[in-house]
């Protein structure tokens, strides 16, 4: 879970949180108002972490990295009005990952795309849409619509917005805020509602094809568990290329190609955790796969030697911290948790060199030689 | 690797990484001078987390929670001046294992330590010594040895320096500096020179036993790779109780117990780092199984296509991201990367419906039918 780096260099200095301040400065456009500019007790000016992107940028060129792929999970920093019911907070995890190098076209590309499609499919979040494009196409667009270069960008903002505002609204901004005329707003319109079927990027397609995956897609409509409408949760990940961001941070202007797909990942979270409790189903906590229990007094040594040899195998053991519990609630504790089994050493046990292991579902116990227990633990954990 | 949380809280609150400075203020004693202080632009003052202890003790008081156990790995900050040929910087990794709740004595701080003998074991850093001690031996040491109540941590602080300094000049310090009568300080001397063999912790004896492990210990010793004198690189883990710290957050002043321990890891990274420069060992950066290689042009589907029944069957699969790539620099690339199989698909191997699996280290190919594939790379993968 930590960014990678070159063994020669302090790892620590991989991706860090504080910042100079100029170094954030100038790598977000707009967004570079909600960065979360600090001054520390020496006076130095320092900004928190917007991102997980530019931090990788610069590391790429401070360390002159040409070829990496990662992944990175980590916080970041968003100097924002927080809106805790909307769950939008000052500090929120981002889950990158990205592909950097000067490779052939397109394959990087689809990777990321067939990460995001391979994740969103594992987590079973229900159907999603992956929308693909390419920004040389929109620029192609906006030159043959008319569109003077100049407003290129705040054009392209203005469109982003059809996520979320019908047509009309989209093209009234348009005309009436940034000046476009209506012939050449409405020439956009003809263009920007297509929708293709099918997607022209060769890598992704034979992708998709060997997964038999469906229609490309970003964003994330969730069933709810009713079964009613789909509900549209908006988008859960994003990405692209970014081609010209390391050589913002290198002396020498050096280039280094990158693509890169962030995950919403509190997003996904919250779709999550909403899923679970309509279902009304129970989630386990921890992992425990065996519970060490004892039936008698005066027997924390014998748990305490049966639960180093299950650790030592590599079982996920637990026991009560308590030193004479009683066997009812260390088995309660197995039904509250979910733990499936409970090996329980008693007297008679540690006399005929058994355990008896019980299938806290079942109740049945049955007495495993104690040289057969790792063995047949392993069994009955097996799915 | 994230803090826990319970599931109804907004989870990025478990460990927050900038706090109001009030928060951490009067929790570090004479520490408190390395707390990273920041002002951000509204005026608010805010410090970054000193370690994830106190962070721990505020998330149980603040979300009520009496009984948890959990590991947490993450950065912190100290305001202290970089030394970096020493390994030292402001930003730093602590991970923390830590047990709370209201328990049997001794039963989680033997957990704390088998935890630590099982990290420094299984990561075969060479012999290890494990100090173990009772704050309260030494607090009944120093009132036997007419020490005043108030002198009780200065000298404790002075004591702890006997890892470093000879006794001549820790015993000059007490009384030079501390004002204790030369005899108080002998009679101090005679009993922190002592060293036992045993250990009196029941529990931990039981663990100990259990996992037939030797001596009890902290701090670590490395053997260099001549066979030559062990090599002292000092305290590599620390930890104890705090069982009035979480009281200090609740507005009630509940306490809960807690035990824990803190691993070294970036100390532990550089012993480890140094044992592999010296014995030039190359140490893979990456867990890749299998290579995807093409031995003629225009194959980039068929690779794409083979990856990604890799990747689905949980297979660590990397193909290079070129369109045409030659043949020799793919077997090339797995040599240098140590990639232990290259399947390898060609137009023949296409028509036939097999895939070429070549073992890199003996160079030895063998045809293997596409539907034996995995159970062959399986096959050849177990240890």
């Amino acid at each position: 879970m930590l960014c990678p780096c070159a063994p020669e260099l302090p790892w620590s200095f991989a991706s860090p949180l504080v910042y100079p301040q100029e170094t954030l400065m100038g790598k977000y456009g707009e967004e570079a108002k909600l960065i979360y500019e600090l001054q520390d007790q020496g006076g130095e000016l320092l900004a928190l972490r917007y991102d997980l992107t530019v931090p990788f940028a610069r590391y790429l060129a401070m360390n002159k990295i040409t070829n990496i792929k990662r992944y990175h999970i980590a916080k970041v920093y968003r100097r924002d009005n927080p809106a805790m019911t909307r769950g939008r907070y000052r500090e929120f995890y981002q889950c990158d990952f990205d592909i950097a190098g000067q490779f052939d076209p397109m394959i990087p590309d689809a990777e990321c795309l067939k990460i995001v499609h391979e994740i969103l499919s594992d987590l079973q979040l229900g159907d999603f849409l992956i929308k693909v494009n390419d920004r040389r196409i929109l620029n192609g667009v906006f030159a043959v619509c008319g569109i003077p270069e100049s407003k290129f960008i705040t054009t392209c903002s203005t469109i982003d917005k059809l996520d979320k505002l019908p047509w009309e609204e989209v093209k009234n901004e348009m005309v009436g805020e940034e000046g476009l005329s209506p012939e050449a707003a409405d020439r956009i319109g003809e263009y920007v509602q297509l929708h293709g079927e099918h997607c022209g990027v060769e890598p992704l397609a034979s992708f998709l094809q060997a997964g038999q995956a469906g229609p490309v897609t970003q964003g994330c409509k969730q069933e709810n568990a009713q079964g009613e409408e789909p509900v549209s949760v908006g988008s859960v990940a994003g990405g692209g290329r970014y081609d010209g961001l390391v050589g913002m941070f290198d002396p020498k202007g050096r280039k280094v190609p990158c693509v890169g797909v962030s995950i919403g990942i509190e997003r996904i979270f919250s779709i999550l955790e909403q899923r679970v409790k309509a279902s009304g189903e129970k989630i386990r906590t921890t992992e425990t796969q065996v519970l060490v229990a004892t039936p008698q007094k005066h027997l924390v040594a014998a748990r305490l030697k049966l639960i180093s040899e299950l650790w030592d195998a590599g079982i996920k053991a637990e026991m009560l911290y308590k030193k004479d519990p009683k066997l009812l609630k260390q088995l309660q504790y197995c039904e509250d948790t979910g733990i499936p089994l409970a090996a329980i050493v008693g007297e008679q046990e540690l006399t005929d060199g058994v355990v008896k292991l019980r299938d806290v579902a079942t109740r049945e116990e049955v007495d495993i030689p104690r040289e057969k227990l790792l063995e047949e633990i392993r069994r009955r954990l097996e799915p």
